[in-house]
């Protein structure tokens, strides 16, 4: 399988710059090609904005849906966006790993979806490709991800509600909305308060979710 | 009253900058303080990064919440934050100005909340200082935005789920979470499929609200 893994985290030391290794390793150990982009060793470009337009649609007023799909249909995409297209359809699986912040991605891999799930490339709302017909039907997804706050915060019942459900914004309005099938996620729940020992059996269980890809 | 508003569109033209104007007239008039951050218009740094951090707790590996708080007991934070943590600070309500994204706010919105909403100025999470103890208690936040699909696609039986329902990662994990009250959200819907006369009729809606501050 061609697995392309999106790391968001801004040190690559960290509990989820190990958790990619991890993965790294296990993926190629067993004869999957892995591609990466890791968002902050890149410096991706987080603000989808007018700079990304070099030809313009309409020169007066930015819509950036609107040139979205003139970019993509004419490949005016910039050469950053592009790349990142590239591994996407490429990709057989697409795994996202990242802290999670404020209940939600951190802005950076935000940006990665606002500039690089295009129309034309992850769904065609115009003509009806979306969910079972989204474009990026056949492939699989997956989130994987770290919490300061332990899961107990994080239950139906707890303070902030069912992690889970507040994803589904990723899990279903993005991944499905395009096609992809969603793969159960791995959350590694109250990451700075778990011991080593309680770390590494976390990890053995994300290491038999990888063994099973 | 003092009323923040956070504008987060790249297009000031936009009917997003339409309403955000009409809400800056209408909040004058009514005899309200107004200050905006137009993100876009002042390139607000989206990405919480090694860089906001001159003075470092742990120069060896970057932790941003460990940073955060040292950051902020030390008053080393970067002048664009500080000038966020100001407006938040003076006032009553906060205005969050944004399209719908995939179904959630753009990324450089996303970054202004990893970057200025911080421990020891939103929230003690060691203190227990969150919800209702949370340090912006008794100022209150409301959400305004626009969407490319109709309300349909997002009611509780639509194929998107109820986008208010998704929103609670925001409402309730950023501002509630944060202590502030949370005001009923404006969305207005399928924005570019409506009439002129349709979008007029909705923001006399959004006239009301505003005139019920």
């Amino acid at each position: 399988m061609n697995v392309f893994i999106v790391f968001a985290h801004p040190e690559p030391t960290s509990l989820n710059g190990t958790i990619k290794d991890i993965a790294v390793k296990i993926l190629k150990n067993n004869g999957h090609e892995v591609k990466i982009s890791d968002l902050y060793g890149i410096n991706f470009k987080a603000v989808l904005d007018q700079e990304d337009f070099a030809s313009r649609k309409n020169p007066e007023s930015f819509n950036p849906m609107i040139e979205q799909v003139n970019a993509v249909a004419n490949g005016t995409l910039p050469q950053d966006i592009q790349d990142e297209v590239e591994k996407l359809k490429w990709a057989d699986i697409l795994i996202l790993q990242f802290p999670v912040w404020w209940s939600s991605m951190p802005a950076i891999l935000k940006g990665w979806i606002d500039r690089v799930f295009l129309p034309g490339v992850v769904h065609n709302m115009g003509e009806g490709k979306v969910y079972n017909e989204g474009l990026l039907n056949g492939k699989k997804a997956m989130l994987s991800f770290t919490t300061g706050s332990p899961q107990e915060l994080y239950s139906s019942e707890g303070p902030h509600g069912d992690l889970n459900e507040a994803f589904r914004s990723i899990t279903h309005t993005i991944f499905e909305f395009a096609g992809l099938e969603v793969m159960p996620s791995f959350g590694l729940y109250g990451a700075a308060m778990r011991s080593e020992e309680d770390v590494k059996m976390e990890l053995e269980k994300f290491k038999q979710v990888l063994n099973s890809i």
